[in-house]
């Protein structure tokens, strides 16, 4: 944007300092709004990101490097001139990994796999186990299976995930991470190891939290790249046609086994925390606007699309509402802590402030690319007021969705209360790559596309942090 | 191709044997050429790069699994339908990877960095080593540099190579790799760590061999993956504005630490071997055409592209030459052993074969994207050869170089001297992303540009094969 001060009346010679200053008034336009701020060559989303994966790097919940990303975050948001920068410290059990090695070891020479164990996986032991592998073409056949199949070997669930704009294979195909090894070890496996969920051809598994029902004795439970389980498909493939021995029913085929050597351990409670930045509003009588992103992340990369960029997104759009004029409701920065294990820090916040009115809860957590998509979940009120924010993305190539927004999960206790929630939904072609893989590094993230999410937000919480209580709760 | 036999002759009933055979034999098209049977839908070569790479897998020189690739490889060729099929034995020094550790530990909080060893690179111990990184921007900076900013440090060698479609970036900026150790190791650096000599930003660091002249004691020697150097780069950058301490000429910075443990292990002498087969000709007294790949891979993949592929695609296009009926000239297979450690599977051809005379030769060993250029080092005599191979390949798409073809390293003996040799140059364009990582796996392989590759090996070979000794030697 420019300012066309009529500089050539100086030219002239002739014009008064009078009629400059009309001139000058006259022609005056607004300052500059919150978008365009955004769209002034916005740094600030890429500089939290750039800072976060380079100072620290890694930061798995519970661990001191989680603990130092909140104390640069608190540094980092009272630098950007935020209100009441605190911390909200909470416990959580926490599980970090260790050793991880895999190998195919018969019927053909030793190959080595690339594996990661899952969050909350048990440990083999430093000397591993050894087993026969029973082989299930997805989560499904995993569930139907009879007991005697499953008993006493390692379960490799494979799974046929490829890429969608909306993400909405995970759900599906994650099933096998999120419960796989549960339903294994219900049926006697001694292990379970996935085809990592995830849609590259890199030899960088994609590890993520798996989940034991209570009374269900954790077994040691990892992910193999997609080359790797193509590997092992191969050579199952192979295994079933050579002859172990012949039966009066037919040969018994070699068996595919496999070593695995997993120690992760469970280091009992730690501390962990959420960080939280205000943007006071003008009325403080209105319910505030809750943004969030989460600030742990696993370990084998440096959390720069999940979630550094989620954060610098929501953080940048707020500095930009900030700048651009004191809001009427207040807008409460979230950077959970803990969210990757097991959403300590959105549970956290809940219990703490799950009591108080929120207008609407947004949240970042889909990685750096463009945001293309907008969904709601509003009241009747809201409708004029979605129509409007409709309209105010549309100009960054985002669409209206048919389908009511999600949330996220660090606002997923909020919304499930019954707070309104809108989803800048994000482009999840190449999320699926990296999520959770050694290679989720800040290389990946376009700034072109980062800025475009800086300038969605900013337009859509200028006008929810303006929004009227006849609009929103 | 298809013979067009007149079916409906029967329909119709009437017609006799005689007639039936007259129309046979006036509509008979000659049998299919070498580039035709190629074209028939070609599986050889993916069938040979699929089973080499499933059931041997990385087969690392001088190991038990490249032992098992020569015995595989002889079974294969022996099926095959191959002449003379044998090992040719040598001795060769053999290297073997060990654990692969580093952290970036100062000043931020340590860092995890994915390494590989350089093949020769020796071992820091099992407790590893520390010390402070001296970075040269490249390799000429490191050449240039007065040892005290070397002595009792770690070497990165950073570069800026990106991809093209000759690989032409690999001379240059792998000097890095083939002899920046030795140089950092005369200037008193404690170890060595390159940006690895690859154009992907996955988190999986090419290997490859490094070389310390005589006299030098290796040094460890790694490389890290382009992620991993950028991050380097830039905590060395924020690094160097951080004040360790004041002097009156300025202040001193925070040095950036790295802690390395690479325990490679020298096996001392081990057999290896090459496997070769043949193509009997019908002219016993002509010199054979040569036509190599290499058997060994490094151990980080399966080898797929460097070098299954190669074996599959050259002894695809034998086997369709031979099946076309028997070529004029001998056409000799080299599955060379030992190439990526130091080319001795070629040095010991040519010790055992370099006195016979070779008509030309030629080699695969640049991945299996399909070939785009055909250059010629050949005699003045074989000027119209040239020009029936251009014109030959021509139709897949293969462009005529305009500089002299260099061969490969399994053949580089023969022809430095004094051997024909012609290069099917592959496109290199992704080349360099995979090379030497742990990605080289068979799911990288485009069976259609595969395919492109044993069509232009078997025109090329065919006419090779029936060339005159007017033509080449």
């Amino acid at each position: 944007m420019t300012i066309p001060i009529p500089f050539r009346l100086f030219a002239l010679g002739g014009a008064s300092l009078a009629l400059f200053a009309a001139s000058l008034s006259a022609s005056i336009p607004p300052p500059p709004s919150a978008v365009e701020l955004a769209q002034q060559g916005d740094d600030l989303a890429w500089s939290i990101t750039e800072d976060l994966t380079t100072e620290i790097g890694p930061r798995m919940a519970g661990t001191e490097a989680e603990a130092a990303a909140r104390k640069w975050a608190i540094a980092r948001l009272q630098a950007m001139g935020f209100a009441d920068v605190r911390e909200e410290p909470f416990d959580m059990p926490t599980w970090v990994r260790g050793a991880e090695e895999a190998w195919l070891t018969s019927p053909f020479l030793p190959q080595k796999l690339s594996i990661t164990a899952l969050g909350t996986s048990a440990s083999t032991g430093p000397k591993g186990i050894e087993g026969d592998i029973a082989y299930f073409k997805n989560f499904d056949a995993l569930l139907a299976a009879p007991d005697h199949l499953v008993k006493g070997r390692i379960v490799f669930i494979d799974h046929q995930m490829v890429p969608t704009q909306d993400g909405s294979g995970y759900g599906a195909y994650g099933r096998a991470r999120f419960i796989g090894a549960n339903v294994a070890a219900k049926k006697g496996a001694i292990a379970t190891v996935i085809r990592a969920i995830g849609t590259d051809d890199h030899r960088n598994p994609h590890t993520g939290g798996t989940n034991f029902e209570a009374g269900v004795a954790p077994i040691p439970a990892g992910a193999i790249s997609n080359p790797d389980a193509d590997q092992l498909v191969r050579q199952w493939k192979r295994a079933r046609l050579m002859r172990k021995s012949e039966t009066p029913l037919g040969y018994i085929a070699e068996p595919l086994r496999m070593k695995l050597i997993l120690t992760p351990q469970n280091l009992g409670i730690r501390k962990s925390g959420n960080v939280i930045a205000e943007v006071p509003g003008s009325d403080r009588g209105a319910s505030p606007v809750i943004i969030a992103c989460h600030l742990d992340s696993w370990d084998l990369g440096t959390g720069a699309i999940d979630d550094a960029a989620g954060c610098g997104i929501i953080t940048a759009a707020a500095k930009h509402v900030m700048t651009a004029g004191q809001p009427r409701r207040t807008i409460r920065i979230l950077w959970a802590g803990a969210e990757e294990v097991g959403v300590f820090g959105g549970k956290a916040y809940f219990e703490r402030h799950g009591e108080q009115k929120h207008a609407v809860a947004l949240e970042s957590d889909f990685g750096a690319d463009r945001v293309w998509r907008i969904d709601f979940k509003l009241p009747d009120s809201a409708k004029p007021l979605a129509d409007r924010l409709a309209a105010a993305v549309a100009p960054f190539g985002v669409v209206r969705g048919r389908q009511p927004a999600s949330g996220g999960a660090d606002i997923g206790a909020l919304v499930a209360a019954g707070v309104p929630t809108i989803d800048l939904a994000q482009d999840g072609t190449r999320y699926f790559d990296l999520h959770h893989t050694p290679d989720d590094t800040l290389d990946k993230i376009d700034p072109v596309q980062l800025r475009q999410n800086v300038a969605v937000w900013s337009a859509t919480l200028a006008i929810l942090a303006n929004s009227s209580d006849a609009e929103l709760p």
